[in-house]
Protein backbone atom coordinates (compact mmCIF):
# COMPACT_ATOMS: atom_id res chain seq x y z
CA UNK A 1 0.00 0.00 0.00
CA UNK A 2 2.16 3.60 -1.17
CA UNK A 3 -0.53 5.88 0.20
CA UNK A 4 0.04 4.97 3.80
CA UNK A 5 0.98 8.15 5.27
CA UNK A 6 -2.30 9.57 5.13
CA UNK A 7 -4.45 6.67 6.55
CA UNK A 8 -2.27 7.00 9.25
CA UNK A 9 -4.80 7.43 12.61
CA UNK A 10 -8.00 6.70 10.66
CA UNK A 11 -8.98 3.50 12.38
CA UNK A 12 -9.60 5.81 15.80
CA UNK A 13 -10.94 8.57 13.75
CA UNK A 14 -14.98 8.18 14.22
CA UNK A 15 -16.11 10.30 10.86
CA UNK A 16 -17.71 7.44 8.85
CA UNK A 17 -16.61 5.95 5.95
CA UNK A 18 -17.95 7.27 2.76
CA UNK A 19 -19.56 4.94 -0.71
CA UNK A 20 -20.55 6.21 -3.73
CA UNK A 21 -22.01 4.13 -6.78
CA UNK A 22 -24.21 5.05 -10.09
CA UNK A 23 -26.76 3.49 -8.27
CA UNK A 24 -27.64 0.01 -5.95
CA UNK A 25 -24.78 -2.12 -7.36
CA UNK A 26 -22.20 -0.32 -4.83
CA UNK A 27 -24.39 -2.28 -1.94
CA UNK A 28 -22.39 -5.42 -3.35
CA UNK A 29 -19.71 -3.71 -2.19
CA UNK A 30 -20.97 -1.90 1.01
CA UNK A 31 -21.79 -5.40 2.10
CA UNK A 32 -18.41 -6.35 2.37
CA UNK A 33 -17.25 -3.26 4.03
CA UNK A 34 -20.06 -3.95 6.67
CA UNK A 35 -18.80 -7.52 7.48
CA UNK A 36 -15.32 -6.67 7.53
CA UNK A 37 -15.77 -2.98 9.64
CA UNK A 38 -18.72 -3.75 11.85
CA UNK A 39 -17.61 -1.28 14.10
CA UNK A 40 -17.59 1.78 11.49
CA UNK A 41 -20.21 4.18 10.32
CA UNK A 42 -21.28 4.25 6.37
CA UNK A 43 -22.89 7.19 4.28
CA UNK A 44 -23.43 5.51 1.40
CA UNK A 45 -24.92 7.55 -2.18
CA UNK A 46 -26.58 6.40 -4.98
CA UNK A 47 -26.54 8.44 -7.82
CA UNK A 48 -30.35 6.82 -9.50
CA UNK A 49 -31.20 10.17 -10.60
CA UNK A 50 -28.40 9.35 -13.82
CA UNK A 51 -27.31 5.70 -12.65
CA UNK A 52 -26.25 3.88 -15.21
CA UNK A 53 -22.38 5.45 -15.24
CA UNK A 54 -21.25 2.49 -17.92
CA UNK A 55 -22.28 4.49 -21.29
CA UNK A 56 -21.54 7.89 -20.65
CA UNK A 57 -18.70 9.83 -21.91
CA UNK A 58 -15.45 10.00 -19.34
CA UNK A 59 -16.43 13.65 -19.09
CA UNK A 60 -19.40 13.01 -17.99
CA UNK A 61 -18.27 9.97 -15.43
CA UNK A 62 -15.61 12.40 -14.32
CA UNK A 63 -18.20 14.95 -13.30
CA UNK A 64 -20.84 12.76 -12.19
CA UNK A 65 -18.35 11.29 -10.01
CA UNK A 66 -16.88 14.34 -8.45
CA UNK A 67 -20.45 15.82 -8.01
CA UNK A 68 -20.88 12.53 -5.46
CA UNK A 69 -17.78 13.25 -4.11
CA UNK A 70 -18.72 16.22 -3.16
CA UNK A 71 -21.65 15.26 -1.32
CA UNK A 72 -19.47 12.54 0.75
CA UNK A 73 -17.45 15.14 2.09
CA UNK A 74 -20.23 17.93 2.79
CA UNK A 75 -20.94 14.79 5.41
CA UNK A 76 -17.52 14.89 6.68
CA UNK A 77 -16.35 11.42 5.39
CA UNK A 78 -12.59 10.23 6.44
CA UNK A 79 -11.82 7.64 3.45
CA UNK A 80 -14.11 7.71 -0.39
CA UNK A 81 -14.80 4.47 -1.72
CA UNK A 82 -15.72 4.29 -5.21
CA UNK A 83 -18.05 1.33 -5.35
CA UNK A 84 -18.60 1.73 -9.23
CA UNK A 85 -16.14 0.11 -11.61
CA UNK A 86 -16.63 2.59 -14.27
CA UNK A 87 -16.24 5.31 -11.80
CA UNK A 88 -13.09 3.89 -10.76
CA UNK A 89 -11.96 3.30 -14.14
CA UNK A 90 -12.65 7.06 -15.72
CA UNK A 91 -12.60 9.26 -12.57
CA UNK A 92 -9.73 7.83 -9.93
CA UNK A 93 -7.46 10.45 -10.99
CA UNK A 94 -9.44 12.80 -10.37
CA UNK A 95 -10.74 12.31 -7.35
CA UNK A 96 -7.33 11.50 -5.58
CA UNK A 97 -6.46 15.44 -6.87
CA UNK A 98 -9.44 16.76 -5.72
CA UNK A 99 -10.38 14.93 -2.59
CA UNK A 100 -8.69 15.45 1.10
CA UNK A 101 -8.99 12.47 2.10
CA UNK A 102 -8.19 8.84 0.62
CA UNK A 103 -9.98 7.70 -2.16
CA UNK A 104 -9.94 3.52 -2.50
CA UNK A 105 -11.67 2.55 -5.89
CA UNK A 106 -12.44 -1.16 -6.73
CA UNK A 107 -10.43 -2.04 -9.85
CA UNK A 108 -6.78 -1.98 -8.36
CA UNK A 109 -7.45 -4.12 -5.50
CA UNK A 110 -9.44 -6.67 -7.74
CA UNK A 111 -6.93 -6.89 -10.62
CA UNK A 112 -4.12 -7.43 -7.64
CA UNK A 113 -5.81 -10.47 -6.24
CA UNK A 114 -5.98 -11.84 -9.90
CA UNK A 115 -2.50 -11.90 -10.75
CA UNK A 116 -2.04 -14.11 -7.07
CA UNK A 117 -5.37 -16.34 -7.67
CA UNK A 118 -4.13 -17.20 -11.27
CA UNK A 119 -1.57 -20.50 -12.02
CA UNK A 120 -1.60 -20.26 -15.87
CA UNK A 121 -1.62 -16.49 -16.23
CA UNK A 122 -4.86 -16.23 -17.83
CA UNK A 123 -7.18 -13.86 -16.33
CA UNK A 124 -10.37 -12.99 -17.68
CA UNK A 125 -12.42 -9.27 -17.28
CA UNK A 126 -15.73 -9.01 -17.55
CA UNK A 127 -17.29 -5.69 -17.14
CA UNK A 128 -19.64 -2.87 -18.57
CA UNK A 129 -18.75 -1.37 -21.83
CA UNK A 130 -17.05 1.54 -20.49
CA UNK A 131 -15.12 -0.47 -18.10
CA UNK A 132 -14.17 -2.54 -20.37
CA UNK A 133 -12.96 -0.10 -23.16
CA UNK A 134 -10.98 1.90 -20.09
CA UNK A 135 -8.83 -0.93 -19.83
CA UNK A 136 -8.12 -0.27 -16.66
CA UNK A 137 -8.26 -3.60 -15.05
CA UNK A 138 -5.66 -4.58 -18.18
CA UNK A 139 -3.38 -2.02 -17.07
CA UNK A 140 -3.47 -2.82 -13.38
CA UNK A 141 -2.86 -6.63 -14.08
CA UNK A 142 0.06 -5.81 -15.95
CA UNK A 143 1.45 -3.32 -13.51
CA UNK A 144 0.94 -5.87 -10.78
CA UNK A 145 2.23 -8.55 -12.63
CA UNK A 146 6.03 -8.91 -10.94
CA UNK A 147 7.30 -9.89 -14.11
CA UNK A 148 4.85 -12.63 -14.85
CA UNK A 149 4.12 -13.27 -18.29
CA UNK A 150 -0.13 -12.23 -17.86
CA UNK A 151 -2.68 -12.52 -20.24
CA UNK A 152 -5.37 -10.78 -19.82
CA UNK A 153 -8.86 -11.42 -21.83
CA UNK A 154 -11.43 -9.09 -21.34
CA UNK A 155 -15.49 -8.83 -22.81
CA UNK A 156 -17.76 -6.50 -21.88
CA UNK A 157 -21.12 -8.03 -21.28
CA UNK A 158 -23.70 -5.20 -21.26
CA UNK A 159 -26.72 -7.21 -20.97
CA UNK A 160 -25.66 -8.53 -17.37
CA UNK A 161 -26.93 -5.34 -15.60
CA UNK A 162 -30.35 -5.25 -16.72
CA UNK A 163 -30.86 -8.86 -16.40
CA UNK A 164 -29.60 -8.70 -12.68
CA UNK A 165 -31.91 -5.31 -12.12
CA UNK A 166 -35.07 -7.96 -13.33
CA UNK A 167 -33.75 -10.36 -11.22
CA UNK A 168 -33.61 -12.76 -14.03
CA UNK A 169 -30.34 -14.46 -12.23
CA UNK A 170 -30.27 -17.54 -13.69
CA UNK A 171 -33.23 -17.71 -16.25
CA UNK A 172 -32.70 -19.43 -19.98
CA UNK A 173 -32.17 -16.25 -21.09
CA UNK A 174 -29.94 -15.71 -18.87
CA UNK A 175 -27.90 -18.13 -19.40
CA UNK A 176 -27.89 -18.08 -22.90
CA UNK A 177 -26.32 -14.75 -22.61
CA UNK A 178 -23.35 -15.77 -20.52
CA UNK A 179 -22.20 -18.49 -22.49
CA UNK A 180 -22.35 -16.24 -25.41
CA UNK A 181 -20.22 -13.35 -23.36
CA UNK A 182 -17.73 -16.21 -21.96
CA UNK A 183 -17.09 -18.15 -24.79
CA UNK A 184 -14.16 -16.66 -26.32
CA UNK A 185 -12.78 -16.15 -22.20
CA UNK A 186 -13.31 -19.82 -22.31
CA UNK A 187 -11.41 -20.44 -25.43
CA UNK A 188 -8.51 -18.56 -24.22
CA UNK A 189 -8.29 -20.88 -21.21
CA UNK A 190 -8.62 -18.54 -18.22
CA UNK A 191 -8.42 -20.00 -15.14
CA UNK A 192 -9.65 -16.71 -12.81
CA UNK A 193 -12.74 -14.41 -14.01
CA UNK A 194 -12.61 -10.83 -12.78
CA UNK A 195 -16.14 -9.68 -12.07
CA UNK A 196 -15.44 -6.55 -12.76
CA UNK A 197 -18.70 -4.68 -12.05
CA UNK A 198 -20.33 -4.39 -8.51
CA UNK A 199 -23.79 -6.18 -9.85
CA UNK A 200 -22.08 -9.51 -11.56
CA UNK A 201 -21.71 -10.96 -7.63
CA UNK A 202 -25.24 -11.55 -8.13
CA UNK A 203 -24.99 -13.46 -11.09
CA UNK A 204 -21.98 -15.86 -9.35
CA UNK A 205 -23.59 -18.68 -8.81
CA UNK A 206 -25.22 -18.80 -12.32
CA UNK A 207 -21.24 -17.95 -14.02
CA UNK A 208 -20.09 -20.74 -11.41
CA UNK A 209 -21.86 -23.41 -12.33
CA UNK A 210 -20.84 -21.93 -16.18
CA UNK A 211 -16.95 -22.15 -15.07
CA UNK A 212 -16.97 -24.54 -12.39
CA UNK A 213 -12.98 -24.87 -12.68
CA UNK A 214 -12.44 -20.95 -12.57
CA UNK A 215 -12.05 -18.80 -9.52
CA UNK A 216 -13.80 -15.95 -9.61
CA UNK A 217 -13.05 -12.30 -7.86
CA UNK A 218 -15.55 -10.21 -6.54
CA UNK A 219 -13.82 -6.54 -6.88
CA UNK A 220 -16.31 -5.36 -3.67
CA UNK A 221 -15.21 -7.72 -1.61
CA UNK A 222 -11.04 -6.74 -2.57
CA UNK A 223 -12.00 -3.28 -2.27
CA UNK A 224 -13.43 -3.49 1.33
CA UNK A 225 -10.17 -5.59 2.31
CA UNK A 226 -8.14 -3.31 0.96
CA UNK A 227 -9.89 -0.57 3.53
CA UNK A 228 -9.75 -2.47 6.07
CA UNK A 229 -5.76 -2.52 5.61
CA UNK A 230 -5.90 0.89 4.99
CA UNK A 231 -7.72 1.55 8.11
CA UNK A 232 -5.19 -0.99 10.22
CA UNK A 233 -8.16 -2.09 11.18
CA UNK A 234 -8.14 -5.75 12.95
CA UNK A 235 -10.89 -8.41 13.13
CA UNK A 236 -13.93 -8.13 15.43
CA UNK A 237 -16.48 -10.99 16.31
CA UNK A 238 -18.35 -8.60 17.71
CA UNK A 239 -22.28 -8.35 16.12
CA UNK A 240 -22.92 -4.37 15.43
CA UNK A 241 -25.89 -3.11 14.02
CA UNK A 242 -25.19 -2.16 10.77
CA UNK A 243 -24.77 2.00 10.83
CA UNK A 244 -25.39 3.22 6.95
CA UNK A 245 -27.02 6.08 6.24
CA UNK A 246 -28.29 5.93 2.85
CA UNK A 247 -29.00 8.42 0.38
CA UNK A 248 -30.25 8.85 -3.22
CA UNK A 249 -30.62 10.87 -6.02
CA UNK A 250 -33.38 9.92 -7.40
CA UNK A 251 -35.96 7.27 -5.30
CA UNK A 252 -38.79 4.88 -6.79
CA UNK A 253 -40.88 1.63 -4.99
CA UNK A 254 -38.03 -0.89 -6.50
CA UNK A 255 -35.13 0.39 -4.61
CA UNK A 256 -35.90 -0.86 -1.66
CA UNK A 257 -36.21 -4.14 -2.69
CA UNK A 258 -33.45 -4.43 -4.75
CA UNK A 259 -30.98 -2.37 -2.42
CA UNK A 260 -32.03 -5.22 0.36
CA UNK A 261 -30.74 -8.07 -2.41
CA UNK A 262 -27.40 -6.65 -3.30
CA UNK A 263 -26.55 -5.51 0.32
CA UNK A 264 -27.97 -8.86 1.54
CA UNK A 265 -29.78 -7.69 4.55
CA UNK A 266 -32.93 -5.30 5.27
CA UNK A 267 -32.29 -1.57 5.23
CA UNK A 268 -34.05 1.91 6.14
CA UNK A 269 -35.54 3.91 3.20
CA UNK A 270 -32.94 6.43 1.77
CA UNK A 271 -32.91 10.34 1.68
CA UNK A 272 -33.34 11.89 -1.83
CA UNK A 273 -31.02 14.94 -2.48
CA UNK A 274 -30.14 16.89 -5.36
CA UNK A 275 -26.21 17.00 -6.20
CA UNK A 276 -26.24 18.66 -9.62
CA UNK A 277 -25.33 21.65 -8.65
CA UNK A 278 -21.91 20.25 -6.33
CA UNK A 279 -20.35 20.11 -9.43
CA UNK A 280 -19.46 23.83 -10.34
CA UNK A 281 -18.09 24.34 -6.49
CA UNK A 282 -15.52 21.21 -6.56
CA UNK A 283 -14.18 22.33 -10.25
CA UNK A 284 -13.56 26.21 -8.58
CA UNK A 285 -11.31 24.99 -6.01
CA UNK B 1 -58.18 16.30 -32.71
CA UNK B 2 -59.77 19.12 -30.07
CA UNK B 3 -56.38 21.63 -30.07
CA UNK B 4 -57.04 22.99 -33.53
CA UNK B 5 -56.85 26.82 -32.70
CA UNK B 6 -53.26 26.65 -31.60
CA UNK B 7 -52.35 24.83 -34.55
CA UNK B 8 -53.63 27.18 -36.88
CA UNK B 9 -51.49 28.54 -39.96
CA UNK B 10 -48.58 26.14 -38.61
CA UNK B 11 -47.84 25.63 -41.99
CA UNK B 12 -46.36 28.64 -43.35
CA UNK B 13 -44.60 28.69 -39.90
CA UNK B 14 -40.83 28.84 -40.68
CA UNK B 15 -39.95 27.73 -37.09
CA UNK B 16 -38.77 24.12 -37.05
CA UNK B 17 -40.01 21.48 -35.14
CA UNK B 18 -38.82 20.54 -31.81
CA UNK B 19 -38.43 16.60 -30.90
CA UNK B 20 -36.79 15.35 -27.73
CA UNK B 21 -36.42 11.92 -26.00
CA UNK B 22 -34.14 10.47 -23.56
CA UNK B 23 -31.35 9.03 -25.84
CA UNK B 24 -31.68 7.83 -29.51
CA UNK B 25 -34.81 5.62 -29.36
CA UNK B 26 -36.95 9.30 -30.30
CA UNK B 27 -34.77 8.76 -33.58
CA UNK B 28 -37.57 6.43 -34.39
CA UNK B 29 -39.97 9.07 -34.16
CA UNK B 30 -37.89 12.00 -36.55
CA UNK B 31 -37.88 9.08 -38.94
CA UNK B 32 -41.52 9.20 -39.68
CA UNK B 33 -41.52 13.07 -38.78
CA UNK B 34 -38.85 13.22 -41.65
CA UNK B 35 -40.46 11.95 -44.39
CA UNK B 36 -44.52 12.74 -44.08
CA UNK B 37 -43.24 16.44 -43.49
CA UNK B 38 -39.75 16.57 -46.11
CA UNK B 39 -40.59 20.39 -45.84
CA UNK B 40 -39.74 21.42 -42.15
CA UNK B 41 -36.44 21.67 -40.08
CA UNK B 42 -35.95 19.72 -36.88
CA UNK B 43 -34.20 19.87 -33.71
CA UNK B 44 -33.90 17.06 -31.86
CA UNK B 45 -32.46 16.72 -28.47
CA UNK B 46 -31.55 13.68 -26.88
CA UNK B 47 -31.04 13.64 -22.92
CA UNK B 48 -27.89 10.93 -23.54
CA UNK B 49 -26.34 12.54 -20.06
CA UNK B 50 -29.13 11.06 -18.40
CA UNK B 51 -31.11 7.93 -20.24
CA UNK B 52 -32.89 6.13 -19.74
CA UNK B 53 -36.02 8.12 -18.19
CA UNK B 54 -38.31 4.42 -17.79
CA UNK B 55 -36.75 3.70 -14.42
CA UNK B 56 -36.81 6.91 -12.51
CA UNK B 57 -39.19 8.54 -10.88
CA UNK B 58 -42.39 10.54 -11.80
CA UNK B 59 -40.88 13.78 -10.32
CA UNK B 60 -37.96 13.31 -12.21
CA UNK B 61 -38.63 12.41 -15.27
CA UNK B 62 -41.07 15.79 -15.09
CA UNK B 63 -38.20 17.83 -14.34
CA UNK B 64 -35.66 16.74 -17.36
CA UNK B 65 -38.77 16.22 -19.56
CA UNK B 66 -39.23 20.34 -18.58
CA UNK B 67 -35.35 20.79 -19.11
CA UNK B 68 -35.70 18.88 -22.70
CA UNK B 69 -38.64 21.38 -23.46
CA UNK B 70 -36.79 24.46 -22.32
CA UNK B 71 -33.95 23.84 -24.33
CA UNK B 72 -35.90 23.03 -27.64
CA UNK B 73 -37.97 26.80 -26.95
CA UNK B 74 -34.78 28.39 -26.85
CA UNK B 75 -34.61 26.87 -30.42
CA UNK B 76 -37.84 29.10 -31.34
CA UNK B 77 -39.43 26.00 -32.28
CA UNK B 78 -43.41 25.51 -33.14
CA UNK B 79 -44.20 22.35 -32.08
CA UNK B 80 -42.64 20.34 -30.03
CA UNK B 81 -42.65 16.24 -30.27
CA UNK B 82 -42.22 14.26 -26.97
CA UNK B 83 -40.73 11.19 -28.69
CA UNK B 84 -40.49 9.24 -25.30
CA UNK B 85 -43.12 7.26 -23.86
CA UNK B 86 -41.73 7.54 -20.56
CA UNK B 87 -42.12 11.45 -20.88
CA UNK B 88 -45.56 11.04 -22.85
CA UNK B 89 -47.04 9.06 -19.71
CA UNK B 90 -45.57 11.39 -16.91
CA UNK B 91 -44.65 14.79 -18.14
CA UNK B 92 -47.18 15.42 -21.07
CA UNK B 93 -49.74 17.54 -19.13
CA UNK B 94 -46.67 19.51 -17.41
CA UNK B 95 -45.47 20.28 -20.93
CA UNK B 96 -48.40 21.20 -21.96
CA UNK B 97 -49.11 23.35 -18.79
CA UNK B 98 -45.87 25.18 -19.21
CA UNK B 99 -44.99 24.90 -23.16
CA UNK B 100 -46.32 28.55 -25.66
CA UNK B 101 -46.48 25.72 -28.14
CA UNK B 102 -48.74 22.73 -29.45
CA UNK B 103 -47.18 19.53 -27.40
CA UNK B 104 -47.65 15.92 -29.05
CA UNK B 105 -47.42 13.29 -27.11
CA UNK B 106 -46.55 9.46 -28.39
CA UNK B 107 -49.18 7.61 -26.74
CA UNK B 108 -52.76 9.37 -27.29
CA UNK B 109 -52.02 8.83 -31.11
CA UNK B 110 -51.32 4.75 -30.45
CA UNK B 111 -53.60 4.25 -28.41
CA UNK B 112 -56.38 6.35 -30.69
CA UNK B 113 -55.10 3.97 -33.78
CA UNK B 114 -55.06 0.50 -32.06
CA UNK B 115 -58.83 1.00 -31.16
CA UNK B 116 -59.42 1.09 -34.71
CA UNK B 117 -56.95 -1.57 -35.63
CA UNK B 118 -58.68 -4.03 -33.62
CA UNK B 119 -60.79 -6.72 -34.89
CA UNK B 120 -62.11 -9.07 -31.84
CA UNK B 121 -60.98 -6.17 -29.26
CA UNK B 122 -57.90 -7.35 -27.31
CA UNK B 123 -55.45 -4.99 -27.42
CA UNK B 124 -51.36 -5.59 -26.06
CA UNK B 125 -49.28 -2.86 -24.97
CA UNK B 126 -45.33 -3.27 -24.44
CA UNK B 127 -42.97 -0.64 -23.09
CA UNK B 128 -40.68 0.11 -19.96
CA UNK B 129 -41.81 -0.45 -16.60
CA UNK B 130 -41.99 3.24 -16.20
CA UNK B 131 -44.79 3.84 -19.07
CA UNK B 132 -46.89 -0.06 -17.90
CA UNK B 133 -46.92 1.07 -14.46
CA UNK B 134 -48.25 4.79 -15.87
CA UNK B 135 -51.34 3.16 -17.17
CA UNK B 136 -51.38 5.58 -19.63
CA UNK B 137 -52.44 3.92 -22.31
CA UNK B 138 -55.26 1.49 -21.03
CA UNK B 139 -56.48 4.63 -19.76
CA UNK B 140 -55.71 6.29 -23.46
CA UNK B 141 -57.38 3.67 -24.68
CA UNK B 142 -60.51 3.37 -23.08
CA UNK B 143 -61.26 7.21 -23.88
CA UNK B 144 -61.42 6.25 -27.17
CA UNK B 145 -63.22 3.15 -26.98
CA UNK B 146 -66.35 5.05 -27.99
CA UNK B 147 -68.56 2.59 -26.23
CA UNK B 148 -66.79 -0.73 -27.46
CA UNK B 149 -65.41 -3.63 -24.77
CA UNK B 150 -61.94 -3.56 -25.42
CA UNK B 151 -59.06 -5.24 -23.21
CA UNK B 152 -55.79 -4.17 -22.43
CA UNK B 153 -53.37 -6.57 -22.12
CA UNK B 154 -50.19 -5.01 -20.61
CA UNK B 155 -46.67 -6.31 -20.61
CA UNK B 156 -43.58 -4.20 -19.26
CA UNK B 157 -40.50 -5.36 -21.29
CA UNK B 158 -37.40 -3.81 -19.61
CA UNK B 159 -34.66 -5.99 -21.08
CA UNK B 160 -36.09 -4.83 -25.00
CA UNK B 161 -34.13 -1.28 -24.75
CA UNK B 162 -30.93 -2.96 -23.57
CA UNK B 163 -31.17 -6.08 -26.15
CA UNK B 164 -32.11 -3.03 -29.00
CA UNK B 165 -28.66 -1.12 -28.13
CA UNK B 166 -26.72 -4.50 -27.63
CA UNK B 167 -28.06 -4.64 -31.79
CA UNK B 168 -29.11 -8.45 -30.69
CA UNK B 169 -32.24 -7.58 -33.02
CA UNK B 170 -33.06 -11.25 -33.68
CA UNK B 171 -30.68 -13.55 -31.64
CA UNK B 172 -31.86 -16.58 -29.73
CA UNK B 173 -31.53 -14.76 -26.67
CA UNK B 174 -33.56 -12.25 -27.76
CA UNK B 175 -36.29 -14.29 -28.89
CA UNK B 176 -36.07 -16.55 -25.74
CA UNK B 177 -36.92 -13.40 -23.61
CA UNK B 178 -39.21 -12.30 -26.34
CA UNK B 179 -41.32 -15.27 -25.86
CA UNK B 180 -41.37 -15.41 -22.38
CA UNK B 181 -42.91 -11.29 -22.46
CA UNK B 182 -45.38 -11.99 -24.85
CA UNK B 183 -46.57 -15.46 -23.80
CA UNK B 184 -49.49 -13.76 -21.21
CA UNK B 185 -50.62 -11.85 -24.22
CA UNK B 186 -50.99 -14.52 -26.43
CA UNK B 187 -52.97 -16.54 -24.32
CA UNK B 188 -54.91 -13.62 -23.71
CA UNK B 189 -55.87 -13.48 -27.62
CA UNK B 190 -54.17 -10.19 -28.54
CA UNK B 191 -54.72 -9.00 -32.18
CA UNK B 192 -53.52 -5.81 -32.10
CA UNK B 193 -49.95 -4.51 -29.94
CA UNK B 194 -49.17 -1.46 -29.42
CA UNK B 195 -45.21 -1.05 -29.35
CA UNK B 196 -45.29 1.82 -26.75
CA UNK B 197 -41.48 2.60 -26.62
CA UNK B 198 -39.17 4.27 -29.53
CA UNK B 199 -36.84 1.18 -29.44
CA UNK B 200 -39.19 -1.14 -29.90
CA UNK B 201 -39.92 -0.45 -34.20
CA UNK B 202 -36.08 -2.24 -34.11
CA UNK B 203 -37.40 -5.41 -32.76
CA UNK B 204 -40.48 -5.41 -35.20
CA UNK B 205 -39.37 -8.35 -37.62
CA UNK B 206 -38.91 -10.25 -35.05
CA UNK B 207 -41.64 -9.71 -33.21
CA UNK B 208 -43.80 -9.87 -36.34
CA UNK B 209 -42.50 -13.77 -36.70
CA UNK B 210 -43.49 -14.26 -33.02
CA UNK B 211 -47.31 -12.70 -33.75
CA UNK B 212 -48.00 -13.28 -37.56
CA UNK B 213 -51.39 -12.59 -37.12
CA UNK B 214 -51.36 -9.45 -34.52
CA UNK B 215 -50.90 -6.13 -35.98
CA UNK B 216 -48.11 -4.39 -34.66
CA UNK B 217 -48.35 -0.09 -33.83
CA UNK B 218 -45.39 1.83 -33.96
CA UNK B 219 -46.54 4.82 -31.37
CA UNK B 220 -43.70 7.23 -33.77
CA UNK B 221 -45.23 6.66 -36.96
CA UNK B 222 -48.96 7.86 -35.35
CA UNK B 223 -47.56 10.74 -33.85
CA UNK B 224 -45.57 11.76 -36.90
CA UNK B 225 -49.22 11.73 -38.18
CA UNK B 226 -50.67 13.15 -35.65
CA UNK B 227 -48.37 15.99 -36.00
CA UNK B 228 -48.99 15.69 -40.03
CA UNK B 229 -52.30 16.43 -39.43
CA UNK B 230 -51.88 19.56 -36.98
CA UNK B 231 -50.10 21.40 -39.13
CA UNK B 232 -52.45 21.02 -41.86
CA UNK B 233 -49.43 19.43 -44.24
CA UNK B 234 -50.19 17.88 -47.79
CA UNK B 235 -47.89 15.41 -48.77
CA UNK B 236 -45.34 16.32 -50.69
CA UNK B 237 -43.41 13.80 -53.08
CA UNK B 238 -40.22 16.40 -53.46
CA UNK B 239 -37.21 14.77 -51.71
CA UNK B 240 -36.02 16.63 -49.34
CA UNK B 241 -31.98 16.17 -47.64
CA UNK B 242 -33.82 16.07 -43.97
CA UNK B 243 -32.97 19.54 -42.50
CA UNK B 244 -31.71 18.11 -38.49
CA UNK B 245 -30.25 20.10 -35.98
CA UNK B 246 -29.11 17.33 -33.71
CA UNK B 247 -28.07 17.65 -29.67
CA UNK B 248 -26.87 15.45 -27.16
CA UNK B 249 -26.79 16.13 -23.43
CA UNK B 250 -23.68 13.13 -23.99
CA UNK B 251 -21.75 12.27 -26.52
CA UNK B 252 -20.03 9.00 -26.92
CA UNK B 253 -18.59 7.35 -30.04
CA UNK B 254 -21.55 4.59 -29.97
CA UNK B 255 -23.88 7.14 -30.55
CA UNK B 256 -23.55 8.06 -34.15
CA UNK B 257 -23.62 4.41 -35.29
CA UNK B 258 -27.08 3.61 -33.79
CA UNK B 259 -28.76 7.08 -34.41
CA UNK B 260 -28.09 5.94 -37.59
CA UNK B 261 -29.76 2.34 -37.04
CA UNK B 262 -32.94 4.40 -35.31
CA UNK B 263 -33.12 6.84 -38.01
CA UNK B 264 -32.60 5.14 -41.16
CA UNK B 265 -30.49 6.98 -42.91
CA UNK B 266 -26.78 8.72 -42.39
CA UNK B 267 -26.52 11.51 -39.57
CA UNK B 268 -24.70 14.54 -39.06
CA UNK B 269 -22.21 14.07 -35.83
CA UNK B 270 -24.48 15.59 -32.58
CA UNK B 271 -23.52 19.41 -30.95
CA UNK B 272 -23.21 18.20 -27.08
CA UNK B 273 -25.66 20.59 -24.78
CA UNK B 274 -26.02 21.11 -21.44
CA UNK B 275 -29.43 20.75 -20.27
CA UNK B 276 -29.05 20.69 -16.10
CA UNK B 277 -29.35 24.51 -15.44
CA UNK B 278 -32.83 25.08 -17.52
CA UNK B 279 -35.25 23.84 -14.78
CA UNK B 280 -35.09 26.24 -12.83
CA UNK B 281 -36.09 29.26 -15.27
CA UNK B 282 -38.99 26.78 -16.65
CA UNK B 283 -40.46 26.39 -13.00
CA UNK B 284 -40.00 29.82 -12.19
CA UNK B 285 -42.07 31.00 -15.20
Amino acid sequence: MERDSIFADMLFDSRPIGVFDSGIGGLSVLKHLVRLLPQERFVYLGDTARVPYGNRSAETVRLYSSQCASFLLTHDVKMIVVACNTASALALDTLRATCSVPVIGVIEPAARRSTSETVNGHIGVIGTRATISSDSYAQSIEAHSDGRSLFVHSQPCPLFVPLVEEGWLDSPATRLIAEEYLRPLIANGIDTLVLGCTHYPLLGPMLSSLLPLVKLIDCGECAAHDAFDALGAVHQDVLHTPQISLYVTDHTPAFTLMARQFLGMPIDEPVRVSIDNLARRTSER
